[in-house]
């Protein structure tokens, strides 16, 4: 701080002189010591100066009303809300959330370090703070064709970024606890800086060596005990609720009946689309829903808030006390705990301001890169045995490894696999580097009947998946994406029943959020009634089937990929 | 980490080999979720590899016994101990003591970089973890003489020591929320590191505006109500448990009582003598004794260890977790929080293992620098007014100035102050740099009859400081502490009784804590005979009697110092 900005604020502080505002005759919430204490807060050029009685030479009266840090959003993607990046923070700021620690490993899968670029620069001048942390695993595992790798040598120059904190969610634990050299060289050239997990049960010794190597955040736990076997190994437990994954009710359940201290726990999104941040909120959904579950209001304050700010070493965020940046939400009450305005360094953030979105380069508009590609190659030959089939599971991205009889039709002397009412056929075409390669499984529990449904976001190298019940609608839906450089797409009876164009990096469109909530609002119902059980967000729990670090089974552009086994097969057929 | 030591550490971590050391069947207190569990810790090269079921090269059966973090002392002198400081640093980890937070600010005010240089050098390859705080009041005010001058220039070359982790306690607040150069020059200095505080009754508006400066710790609150206006200004407190100055009863008490969250607490000793270290302990005394007071034994160990440490940023210390490195306090059990063994880096820490005083240079053996003085300059007339004396009190360093009547005697004509049964004198004497200032004063409550009591040891200047009840005694005093170089003397009735010499920089012996031990076991006894009451110990109460940044009236070379006024009396007879 300027020494002769030190001595103004001193005086204000003070109360020598005016500050130059003030939220007056509020219920202030301190999270270091999670007291709710009635007072003034003096802010100046965006700083807090004091929490007492002061008069402001601007005030705002706050009678009534409980005055927060503003909320933190500890680990989400913003490719996943399939808006450009102001976008989704403009919405989610409107409902508290006023830090974002973003993980661009989406963009990053797609286009590298020209990716992440893309992420700060767009991210540069929204109203709050965002964060990234460098994306570890691009590729996400070697069994997976993406558009870039990204090792320590390119990230290198990110070092000193003042937005880079750290090095992003480490999905590769095999490659971590074994320690090849790869990923150590990243783990290394963030070593005092935070390093994020992305740890889905692992051993307590596995689990302990994933620590050891420095790892100190996991925001994939879905249970209460595990998140403890994760605290107890000194990691930070980020509590997701998002569009597809929702584990804050079992986490939180836990903490409620184990009156378990809330130090180390702190709140994310992980992904979440943006119509579900307007319907339900944001890190402010967060914080409610774990007050119903009998959480003092005052922990998951501070979960919001100091936790995560503690856990990304952002002291000068998560608490209302001097020298702290001026970042809060108004909340109405403590009992609705309704969000009624949000500030960030001490301006108010204006509900559904116009936004203008910032442009793309075209080079990163041209990212969908398949060539020759026919119904063909979507046939799958049954030889008369068994399948690995990948059992889907509603609220859930993991899936079941069921071994068993499917369905068949012969044609032409040949048994083909054919979908029936209970399973469909999945497949992921490779689209960055035009290899050809194209894998082709079985899905069970989606439910799909007459038509396909496919998208070029799929996590994580973002190839094209589609599933559907025949094999012309499944190639009409590769079609369309391949015509619109990305998108998600349902295709019913032969036609194009609707398209969401995605043309930034296939992840993101540029068309304004009313325009994809338009088209999400016609195809998602539709999906729906085409047989999708409603504990499925269609597209979102589609995007994660190709996601080979997730157990148990997944589809690939090589095959079917057994997660546990770390096994490959050409075709689900094999034993 | 070298990659090939992850890796073997790794299997060790994952039970794929034998660790080569684990601490078998305890109670593990794990800091950071407040839990004790049951389980082995396996632990390489002095760090921890986890915590669950391990078999060991070596092996340590812990059964029935608990095993804890090593305790943090977070901020103490070690000069105030009277012996080298690796002797302190034996003493105090023996009692669990692991990790020091030091502010050399004694050696520094006497002997300037070369002080903390000494400091540095001699803590350098002891059995503990030793962090130095960069002294930031050196002189602790303009109003008082010492020996060096340490400006942000000279510090400069210590901000990449990564023993040095920030600055120390910031006495001089009215440098600091008046914005004086000089002093935020050391602020920004070491912006981004740690600040310490020293805020002892800070008004509201004035600790805002301190703590708005950076400055996020203190260890001077000596009540409830303060620590929490600290807290909620987002500062840590440190909460002090010395030889002099004993603030935890009222603090904890407070914290008992409210259910106060613990967060942001810490212990510290601040000043305090080995003797007493061996007799009740160092910062397990702190915990046994508000454990007593009803805090949670969980409580009391995480403010041992994990707050502090996160409070420093001392990320591998303070909890046991895969990574930590291994220091351990292994207690007996719970009730007596008895400290059976304790471990620094995985080695066992020998009880009174032989120490190797390490030398120390001539040249900081030689700082006593008197030139005239005779009886004459500690005469005091008496003008026949009211005067400014120095009310002392019992188990505080704070003084009150009261204001009144005192005895005279006359001789040839002129009226001087007379010490009675109420009434002495106190003596300030410059000894660095032979100014000959001489500041003579007035106490009461102190009640030192038949001699007087000197220290070359006098907060923060260390210039001879000296009480008596006749001029006689009081010279004899001084003339004995420039023929030691420095030290602790008790004259009685004309003849030196005792004293301690304490040759390195005025502050320390270099002879052994059993010498020092020994003359101390004389002397005290009998200043306590002489009429000093049981509630002070004699030579560290003395000591803070010329400290002008405590509260109400000091004693300086200059004269007589009104603290909260800020105004320097040359004679107590002023009004």
């Amino acid at each position: 701080m300027e020494l002769e900005n030190y001595r103004k604020y001193s005086k204000m502080a003070r109360g020598l002189e005016k500050a130059d505002l003030v939220f007056k005759n509020a219920q202030v919430f301190l999270s270091q010591t999670g007291e709710f204490v009635e007072g003034d807060v003096a802010v100046s050029d965006g700083k807090i100066l004091g929490v007492g009685s002061y008069d402001g030479k601007e005030e705002i009266d706050l009678t009534g009303k409980i005055i927060c840090p503003g909320f933190i959003d500890s680990h989400l993607h913003l490719e996943s809300t399939l808006v450009t990046p102001g976008e989704l923070i403009r919405q989610a700021a409107q409902c508290g959330t006023t830090t974002f620690i973003v993980d661009p490993h989406e963009s990053a899968n797609v286009s590298g370090i020209q990716g992440i670029d893309y992420i700060l620069a767009q991210t540069e001048d929204v109203p709050a703070n965002v964060y990234v942390m460098m994306p570890s695993c691009v590729p996400a595992t070697s069994v997976d064709d993406n558009g870039c790798a990204l090792t320590a040598g390119k990230m290198k120059s990110y070092l000193n970024n003042p937005r880079v904190l750290g090095l992003g969610e480490v999905m590769d634990a095999p490659s971590v606890i074994s320690g090849a050299v790869s990923m150590h060289e990243k783990l290394r050239l963030f070593e005092g800086k935070v390093r994020d997990g992305h740890a889905p049960f692992l051993s307590r010794g596995d689990l302990a060596a994933y620590a050891l190597a420095g790892i100190c955040t996991d925001h994939e736990c879905v249970d209460y005990e595990y998140a403890m076997q994760e605290r107890r190994n000194g990691m930070y437990v980020h509590i997701r609720e998002g569009s597809a994954a929702r584990n804050l009710d079992a986490i939180v359940k836990g903490i409620v009946e184990n009156q378990t201290d809330t130090d180390g726990f702190c709140f994310c999104t992980d992904d979440k689309h943006i119509e579900e941040i307007r319907r339900e909120g944001h890190i402010n959904y967060n914080v409610r829903r774990s007050v119903e579950l009998g959480l003092p209001v005052k922990e998951a304050l501070k979960m919001a808030t100091i936790h995560a700010a503690r856990c990304y070493k952002l002291e000068h965020l998560g608490a209302i006390a001097p020298g702290y940046q001026a970042d809060f939400v108004i909340l109405d009450d403590l009992e609705t705990l309704h969000v009624s305005d949000v500030y960030y360094r001490g301006r108010k953030i204006i509900r559904d301001e116009a936004l203008e979105i910032k442009p793309c380069s075209l080079q990163l508009k041209d990212t969908i890169h398949i060539g020759e590609f026919s119904e063909e190659n979507l046939r799958l030959i049954h030889p008369g045995k068994k399948a690995h089939v990948l059992q889907m599971m509603e609220g859930q991205i993991t899936t079941e490894d069921v071994f068993e009889d499917v369905p068949r039709v012969s044609s032409g002397g040949t048994d083909y696999f054919v979908s029936d009412d209970t399973y469909q056929k999945i497949s992921v075409i490779e689209r960055h580097k035009n290899t050809g390669k194209i894998g082709v499984g079985i899905v069970k529990g989606f439910g799909l009947r007459g038509g396909a449904i496919a998208s070029s976001v799929s996590h994580d190298s973002h190839n094209i998946i589609v599933i559907g019940d025949n094999d012309r609608d499944m190639y009409i839906a590769v079609q369309e994406l391949k015509r619109t450089r990305g998108g998600y797409v349902l295709v019913c009876g032969g036609e194009v029943f609707g398209t969401l164009p995605l043309p930034v990096m296939g992840l993101m469109s540029d068309a304004g959020y009313e325009t994809v909530n338009e088209l999400l609002a016609k195809m998602i119902p539709k999906a729906h009634e085409m047989g999708i059980p409603k504990g499925f967000d269609p597209f979102i729990t589609l995007s994660f089937m190709a996601l080979p670090v997730i157990p148990e089974i997944r589809i690939t552009p090589r095959g079917v990929y057994l997660v546990n086994e770390g096994r490959m097969l050409k075709t689900p057929f094999e034993e």
